[in-house]
């Protein structure tokens, strides 16, 4: 049986969007109409004539309305198979119903409304999801809707079919009725241990994109948007470019997270999830410069997020528009909360380069989770950057506020054990090097300081003879920010090498005392902040 | 209403496990039991007093059993207020159930059976979960038993409490029910999904173990267990130690991914999820060693695996019993599949070692997935290491394929860009140098190859002007492997510096035969696998 004529409609909806159209239309095809309570009211308000649903049960709508359309006449009349119970259902008087239209008691927005126990307990519906499960089971010959935005798609379908619903269509709304019942049985369920005092987080993910593959192409892929999250990195706008990688989202994540606490305009350039790249500034285009001279090698094949409106000034950086391909600027991905039309119409010139709207601002999780072979680590985000800035050495140096938030953004996002140096130049915060990834410290202290030297290097056109002099003007106002504590005083030795004066960490080892001595020793100035910054 | 006399119960159990002897005692307190088809019979050959439903229902059975409790009857016994709504339940003669017991058509079960979509259909229940979900509603007045692991706490509680049960135990079990059922809906929703070819994935979480903190220590957390999984990282067995901290739990996944597919003996020491020591081979004790050694420093205080049970000799080059302290090899946690007695004694030495017996053999993911603000990345896993070894340059070098192997699982498991250097040494496969996390190739070649030159040195000796010539043999018997092409031919200078003659890598770059070309002027063999192991 593909097609099925709706003759028997009951209507028992809490979201009374679109009913009244909907009913006219079921109506004046000739379809008969059961309908109870508020529902019953609205519609024959809307002039639609209706069968009491206790002319169908023979009960009354009792118990302040916990029961009114639970009974065996309509569960029946839902359920039973139209060939093999056919003789069954005569005898008992049961006549078939072919369409559902019902949705849930709030109990969703109550909750959002802060609504106490007793009244989230009076808000789980019982006759609802028996309805619609009972329907959605005998899908090939049930019709049923929960979802008021499928109205126009089932009365186009009738239109079409001769008040007729096909078999795909009633197999599409059977499964959104268990996702549905699924969601809203999931959000009391958690809802209640919450009230317990336990935590038993669920997801549910759909609008499935397909990706062409995973981290590499012998992995298959898809990007999922959480179901009922009302923001999400899935919605942004992708303007522009080739189709978006899985490496890509995974980067991009990094980019958002990484601009979005710095001030404007701050800027992000992104490789495997690390920030190689930062800087902060008055001026847009000057703050890219510095971002990118970061690591000017690693910013090629990037992906870069903008926290300010992107203008063309700063994406002709690119030099996208060179004669020389090699003067281009190859990038994967450019986000930003906006951009100007001409800054899209420059960037658009590059065919494979992906332009994604996304406003940094937007990505405010609270809690972070990891899914590790069917376990969860659930952790709140990291989104204290510091407690203080106390120097713990003789010398005590200067770090502005503003600087040390910088470093400690910049240090946060990158993968441990990490280390970054950070300088002001004028009215700007930059990232001038930094070392990730490493499985000791030592490793990311040299990578860091090494990358400052290669910048410092690039930046500095004066004689050679002057050059060192350069380096260590430039690494004395620099600030060494360390995300973990030093373990042992060698990093100290490292850092005194390459000229920088102060250092700021956590604090908290064990060895404390014999490296802050051995920043005494050389004088260099080093503070605690005591808030450790991790990432895996 | 605390504490509530069962006098009324009614039971309908598709899993029938312990069914008897709970309703003996139920019967046996005066306890009125109403029950339907397979369970009445049931009931009534174990000799428990039955009324049948349809007593109270008024309705038969019908449509081949779709339809037998759901009843205006039933329903509003489970639904009505004791206290408001008494008269009106007097007035329409219904009286109250007290007990509901009651569990669903196994639609997993017969899901896992491989049934097909009718069959499935079939065992979507639709009377179980109204009535336990309009018990659950009025856990004030009932008690819903839907787990039958419930049944001794019930009686417990019942002979403790003179025929009563609790508020507390009331609103435990109502919070099962919606847990249950929320479950149920789930796996029909997905299931459904998939037969439309749609993936819709869920995941619901629950046995949660609050951590001490997070990644860091401003951070809140839980360790939690994925509920219907069958295995899981949850159920390892913690022998001793202090507390797992959440860094402790992802790098012990990190640490179990490495070993898992080595031959034996396989050892994996891990720093940040990265292995900076490696090793298989026939003696225990011996991989042990060589994995230590390839990175001694950064080896203290590492998450280690092991892929076969730990015996005493292994563990004894810990050195936990070393008069001075300095001699001791302190390791935040050891993970084996199993250990021998002595092994243990010895390990228990250390108050604060975490030893985990969990066996690397059991993770078995068939998907990995990230959570991104709302989104998910769902991909297929990375478990397919090469495609080929395929020489493209002129010289053709030796690659015994299980050293290939032994290198790619070790590269596989760092996180991009990733380099590392393996060589054999007798039947061993040993990891001598890595480099990862680098925003560029070059820093992780560079880093590898430094580290390779420092394990060299710590092996050597001999004397001075025999070093080099050292280096040299040892380096040239090793393969640099590459997660992904080189980018340029910088890379292949950098190894040819420092003496390496045979390099794999996947190829794949636009630049690839100026890799080739470098490798032909330095008299370097490279091969091409095709495929690429990025990890982010």
């Amino acid at each position: 049986m593909d097609k099925i004529k709706i003759k028997r409609a009951l209507i028992s909806v809490s979201d009374k969007t679109g009913i009244e159209e909907f009913a006219q239309i079921l109506t004046s095809m000739g379809c008969e109409i059961i309908s109870t309570g508020g529902t019953k009211k609205v519609l024959e308000e809307a002039g639609v004539e209706v069968i009491d649903i206790s002319k169908v049960t023979g009960n009354p709508e009792a118990f302040g309305g916990r029961m009114n359309t639970i009974s065996f006449q309509i569960e029946s009349a839902l359920l039973y198979d139209r060939e093999k119970d056919a003789d069954e259902a005569e005898k008992l008087n049961i006549k078939p119903i072919d369409m559902v239209i019902c949705n849930l008691y709030p109990f969703g927005r109550v909750k959002e409304d802060g609504a106490d126990l007793d009244t989230l307990v009076e808000n789980i519906d019982i006759g609802g999801p028996t309805m619609l499960r009972a329907g959605a089971k005998n899908y090939k010959y049930v019709t049923v809707i929960t979802d008021p935005y499928d109205y126009q798609k089932v009365e186009d379908e009738l239109a079409e079919n001769d008040d007729s619903i096909s078999l795909d269509t009633r197999f599409y709304l059977m499964r959104k009725v268990y996702n549905h019942t699924a969601d809203y049985d999931a959000l009391i369920a958690s809802t209640m241990d919450e009230t317990a005092g336990e935590l038993t987080p669920r997801f549910s993910f759909n609008q499935a994109q397909e990706l062409r593959y995973g981290e590499n192409s012998h992995q298959s892929a898809f990007f999922l948007r959480e179901k009922n999250a009302k923001d999400s990195l899935y919605d942004m706008e992708v303007l522009h470019g080739k189709e978006l990688s899985f490496n890509n989202i995974v980067d991009m994540y990094g980019a958002i997270e990484s601009v979005r606490d710095l001030n404007k305009n701050g800027v992000a350039v992104i490789k495997h999830t690390n920030p190689c790249g930062l800087c902060e500034g008055p001026d847009q285009r000057k703050a890219f410069e510095l971002a990118w001279a970061g690591d000017n090698v690693s910013a090629f094949g990037s992906v870069i997020a903008f926290n300010s409106a992107l203008g063309l000034e700063t994406v002709k950086f690119l030099n996208l528009d060179a004669e020389n391909k090699m003067e281009r600027k190859f990038v994967e991905v450019i986000i930003a909360p906006d951009f100007s039309e001409e800054a899209l119409q420059y960037l658009y010139q590059h065919k494979n380069l992906r332009v994604v709207k996304f406003d940094p601002a937007r990505l405010q999780p609270a809690v972070d989770v990891k899914i590790l072979f069917n376990t969860a680590l659930w952790q709140t985000v990291d989104n204290k950057l510091l407690d203080k800035v106390e120097f713990v050495t003789e010398k005590s140096g200067e770090v502005s506020e503003d600087l040390a938030r910088f470093g400690l953004i910049a240090v946060r996002q990158l993968k441990s054990n990490a280390i970054v140096v950070v300088r002001k130049i004028g009215d700007y915060n930059q990232l001038l090097g930094m070392g990730c990834g490493q499985p000791n410290r030592v490793n990311s202290t040299q990578l860091a300081l090494k990358k400052c030297y290669d910048n410092l290097g690039a930046e500095f056109n004066g004689s050679d003879d002057e050059k060192q002099k350069y380096f260590d003007k430039e690494m004395g106002i620099t600030v060494l920010v360390s995300d973990a504590f030093f373990p042992f005083a060698d990093n100290i030795d490292f850092c005194n090498e390459y000229g920088i004066k102060t250092i700021l960490q956590p604090g908290g080892s064990m060895r404390d005392k014999s490296v802050t001595k051995r920043c005494d020793e050389l004088g260099i100035a080093m503070a605690f902040t005591t808030v450790r910054h991790f990432k895996h």
